[in-house]
């Protein structure tokens, strides 16, 4: 199929339809969100970019959602022997793309040229983008303090309700080479079914990305990770409830209201279909809970036919 | 036993007799080379630093003599699916090792006070001093051209013939803290039977070390790594040859004349106790080829019966 998408993406949902159109069609960029990614033993870690890249490898693990399959920890718990702090997973083979990352980034080559080289070497030929080369990082605040985004997400297993978000960097951050003639170029630009505040909003709010997506040609559509008033994965509906937001499909489009053209809504959701309507949105309801590789291409390919 | 014993060391021999006199005494320090450091991957790798500490903390490859027991090598494995040179083996758990390491001297700490801490956790109670802090880089002049050090060793696996050895930085570099101290005030100071040239002098070399070890009141005995003309392990015999010195104890006691009391030669070598004699030094024959830890503190004792 000749269409073109981009996908705006953070971890588990992004990758999951990124797998599905790229199982559907040649012409996938996804702009990735990295305002997750941390330093772990110095070296740099990039999680919702990796969940993206191994699962358009078919090397992710799909049970646990995130790290590849097959893993070992050797490394991990003889770092843990030698003193480290080791609450956050590194499986032996994952540690081979943060190593090389580190090495690359210290020797001057931007994020986005590490990316597509670590991309390139598991044989991923849709184009993986950070939105930024530039160092983007969320940090939560929370009733305890305010804490980093994976001390939050990882450590306390996102259990601290979500009082304020910060993406520190984020006003000087220039959108990544590629990134906006990715969402202004694309035939169909969609919002993948991830966490509107912790993976859509560091992606939006790199300065250009929210523009280029308001002035696009493209067909815009949105995939809400709200079902049944439940996240899928994730504290989408706890950040959503503590930042004062309907934890629903419709709270999801009232905050792409204006941004997208499509509001894609579970079928377990078609009473909300008419009041997202009534926000000027179309609406797509369809199963939006993608099981396996077939699932996620059946998605795929009821959004492409929207474009 | 009170006796404080300073160890100067480079690889594998000079481990082996670290973990005899760690058995025999507590009071031991070692001065280890750095010269053949390297930078693989982005990460800091220290490889007779850590076959001594590995030996120490009984953790080490016996077979191999370097390396750790148990090793796995998945993250070698991804290293080299995403395009790494992998060439120089690392496995898993000495990974962790130089991820560490890497972190630690890029925070600023030095890489004595980094081997304190890495030797601290892995229980090793010998103190463990890299000669310096500075960086210090051998590289080997061979017919084929100038090579660094791993490049020579491990990579070409020390076949060539080498016309000529530089350690660069090694004038500006400063014996680290402790290393001076350690030299003067031992009561007992071994030159381990190590590669003269490859693992000694880029220790010797350290502006203050060999002055140090001139003016130590301490006993001075140095162990040759030439048994019956032959090395035990590594390249020692092929540098001395190709340098135009003796392959024999003889040859190695020249190099150490008026620098040790003490000369040790095998017992397969007494025939030469009378021109090392000739040459100024005591000697001491004796079985030198340490087996396992039993012959390593074998020698260890009599060593420390000269003091």
């Amino acid at each position: 199929m000749n269409t073109s998408v981009t996908l705006l993406a953070g971890g588990v949902g992004g990758a999951r339809l990124a797998h599905g159109f790229a199982r559907a069609l040649d012409a996938l960029t996804c702009v990735v969100n990295v305002g997750d990614d941390t330093e772990r033993h110095g070296l740099h870690v990039s999680p919702d970019l990796d969940t993206v890249m191994y699962t358009l490898a078919e090397m992710n693990d799909e049970e646990r959602g995130w790290g590849l399959t097959g893993e070992s920890y050797a490394t991990l718990t003889q770092l843990e022997r030698l003193g480290e702090d080791t609450w956050f997973t590194l499986g032996d083979k994952d540690l081979a793309t943060h190593v090389v990352r580190t090495a690359r980034l210290r020797s001057g080559e931007p994020l986005s040229a590490v990316t597509a080289g670590l991309a390139g070497a598991l044989a991923v030929t849709a184009r993986l983008l950070p939105v930024t080369d530039d160092p983007v990082r969320t940090r939560i605040t929370t009733p305890s303090g305010e804490l980093e985004f994976q001390e939050y997400f990882v450590r306390r297993q996102h259990a601290d309700a979500v009082l304020d978000l910060a993406f520190d960097g984020i006003e000087d951050a220039r959108p990544a080479p590629g990134v906006l003639d990715a969402v202004t170029g694309a035939d169909l630009l969609v919002v993948a079914p991830s966490n509107p505040f912790l993976s859509v909003e560091p992606v939006l709010g790199v300065p250009g990305v929210r523009e280029a997506v308001r002035s696009t040609a493209a067909r815009r559509v949105a995939v809400s990770p709200i079902v049944g008033g439940r996240a899928l994965k994730g504290p989408a509906a706890q950040v959503l409830e503590s930042l004062g937001h309907d934890v629903s499909a419709l709270g999801v489009a009232r905050l792409y209201a204006g941004l997208v053209d499509v509001m894609v809504i579970d079928a377990a959701d078609e009473a909300l279909a008419e009041p997202v309507r009534d926000l000027g949105l179309e609406v797509l309801v369809t199963d939006t809970i993608m099981g396996g590789p077939d699932g996620r291409e059946r998605l795929a390919r009821e959004l492409l036919a929207l474009a």
